[in-house]
């Protein structure tokens, strides 16, 4: 229940630390959205950004260079106002600030630490080690030629550029040692992780977070499961198996994962433990797992009643409802919020794949999931529409997910 | 909600490695401890143990030698058997299993490993690296010397000989490397930690509690709030006052705290946002953490109702109630397992606290975290007794937790 810790959540700064490419920026937009959709307020302030914002973009490699002393004094200036507007930020409410900067010199590192304790805020440094050069070269590859910086020129020139931007870097980087406070270092994208003095709730989710997170490339597939006979006669919750037409969505998915995902192909299958989900996974190639707590809602004593019935019954409920659908509980079963609480585990299960996965679940299931992947603010997701007999499919790509919904025809 | 997990959850094995007092055991019994109270069923398998009920005690360092191949080859043949009770044990529906052995070699490793994964379960190496002189030396004279191996020896002949069995193993002792499969090394009791390959829900929450824990040596207070006025009609929840008794234990209790722990002295007090804890923890010299999830459990429909009211209006749910009242969940509100998820936060940052905690808090939640201390079967807790005005006071000794409760004045 994660309103539960709001109030007592002591305020964070997650500084990044490391080389250019590698994954930092991408890191600290992972843990955004993660925290974010446990219900922090957590905001990311990227010195990149501001350099780009301020003094325009096309800066070439010899600006980075430790030696070029005017652009360092400028650049530190930067970061400085970053973590300065970071600062202030939380002190309006906010609770998680992730500054997203190189950090990689001990003594910028003491600078931060020493302005963030002045304010009596915690800080845990992420530092994000990759050595691998296929990865580095992936990254470079796909994020930082498209950075505008490097808009309309020739990659094979960007790229000898970036490498010296990096170069630069290298040459006064000093790895985060004993003695700087707490940190965490992720090596080789979680494959091997290294903390020091992380102690306490947020930060030990972040740990955790850390420990199942890397940078997977595999598509996501979320669905309704098959029209039900609740669904026909516009019930709430029950075991209800599927409709003709559900049937034939059963047939249809098998058939559309197949030729999507390829015949005999090695993908994860997450399903729920009822009826209309075990029953729209009857074809699949892929035995699934099966969640309990990827069931639907608990409508608590809602459960099996039409809105109707619900509606003349129970007007209050109906109307407390309709005023929050996303922390409203029914009376003896769950909200959104107690939802996301429960689905967390099956998101990490799936976050830490690296086969393509395909989730057959319920409405408030797929809300809750499509509004982590899409970043959406959790309190619309009660509200989303997420009709049956729809896959929603997504794609990672350089800057996010890409989307593509297939609406399957289930008649005959 | 810990029982959304259960069904999903994949058996685990937990293989200890470490020297000899290096805190294997109490590690061992404190991840047993907390994966218990979450609801997973969790047996530690002791190889000392073994072979104290086997051959008998008081083995003398030579037993241990790495030359005495036929004391060798006995250990190992005891270790094999406590590996095959654990397997037996986990297909019998046991979910985590800890083998508590030394496992100081790769060879022995590579044999657990191989036993482990041929029955299709998940294993994490779990080391615990301790170079601190002192830490060692404490560890052996409060643990080890009480063992029955040292019964009515002379200390300091135990000790020497303690040294030197600690010195067989330290001379064949490889620390685990990358290779062997998934691991955490706990270093210095937690100060760092290092973990390779360690993925999924379980294994993610393990190295949370273990980045949190520690061998503090700390009492712990745990009470509720003086008598309120609900209290004098037997009702339920609410957010009522003290009574003039309940006044009159804010008093006692405040003053109690300053003798029992010292005036002055830095300590932790953590109490709920509801103003019978505030009332009740309003003379203490420390101000207290006032956290939401620390809140009496949520009695939905029935707050503020009195139980005669509850037994007469909704006869249903009081039998339900007093039929399984660890599961029962309030219509619109918790149940204790509930109240055990949001709880557990807390219960961490009370795990890491090395300063004396106070906890002024209410009847569920001290119920649970009473379990929780004392061991006792989760199931068991919702009907524990907690009485009004007294102070169960925990101090850690070698073996456990000492209880004391004092039962403070609180007539005129």
């Amino acid at each position: 229940m994660a309103h539960e810790r709001r109030s007592e959540t002591p305020q964070l700064v997650l500084a990044m630390v490391g080389l250019p490419a590698r994954g930092k920026s991408y890191m600290a937009h992972r843990l955004r959205r993660y925290l974010g959709w446990l219900g922090y307020r957590t905001r990311v302030f990227n010195v990149g950004s501001y350099r780009r914002a301020r003094l325009g973009v096309r800066h070439r490699e010899s600006y980075f260079s430790p030696h070029n002393t005017a652009a360092q004094r400028q650049r530190e200036a930067l970061a400085d106002l970053a973590l300065a507007d970071l600062l202030d930020w939380l002190r309006s409410g906010g609770e998680v600030g992730i500054y997203d900067a190189t950090n990689t010199t001990r003594a910028r590192r003491a600078r931060v630490r020493e302005r963030v304790e002045a304010v009596g805020v915690r800080l845990l440094f992420i530092e994000s080690i990759c050595d691998d050069p296929s990865l580095v070269e992936a990254n470079i590859r796909e994020t930082k030629l498209q950075s505008p910086d490097y808009v309309e020129m020739d990659p094979e020139i960007a790229l000898a550029d970036f490498r010296a931007r990096v170069a630069h870097y290298a040459s006064v980087y000093e790895t985060v040692q004993s003695g700087e406070g707490s940190f965490v270092k992720v090596i080789d994208v979680g494959r091997r992780l290294e903390a020091e003095l992380v102690r306490g709730y947020l930060p030990g989710k972040i740990l955790f977070f850390l420990a199942n997170g890397h940078a997977g490339r595999r598509p996501i597939l979320l669905t309704r499961h098959g029209e039900s006979l609740f669904n026909l006669e516009d019930r709430v919750g029950g075991d209800p198996g599927l409709s003709p037409r559900g049937e034939r969505y059963a047939v249809a998915l098998a058939g559309f994962v197949r030729l999507r995902l390829g015949a005999g192909a090695d993908i994860a299958v997450l399903s729920s433990t009822l009826r209309r989900t075990v029953e729209t996974t009857a074809l699949f190639e892929v035995a699934p797992q099966r969640w309990r707590a990827l069931d639907e809602i608990d409508a608590g004593i809602c459960d099996g009643k039409t809105y109707a019935e619900i509606a003349a019954a129970l007007p209050q409920e109906y109307a407390a409802r309709q005023a929050d659908k996303f922390h409203y509980r029914y009376p003896g079963g769950e909200s959104y919020r107690d939802v996301i609480g429960r689905v967390e585990p099956v998101l990490l299960e799936i976050e830490r794949q690296r086969r393509p996965v395909v989730v057959v679940a319920h409405q408030s299931i797929i809300r809750v999931l499509y509004s982590y992947f899409q970043e959406l603010p959790a309190e619309e997701c009660a509200w989303l529409r997420i009709p049956l007999h729809t896959v929603f499919e997504l794609r990672p790509v350089a800057t996010g997910l890409e989307e593509e919904r297939h609406v399957l025809t289930v008649d005959p």
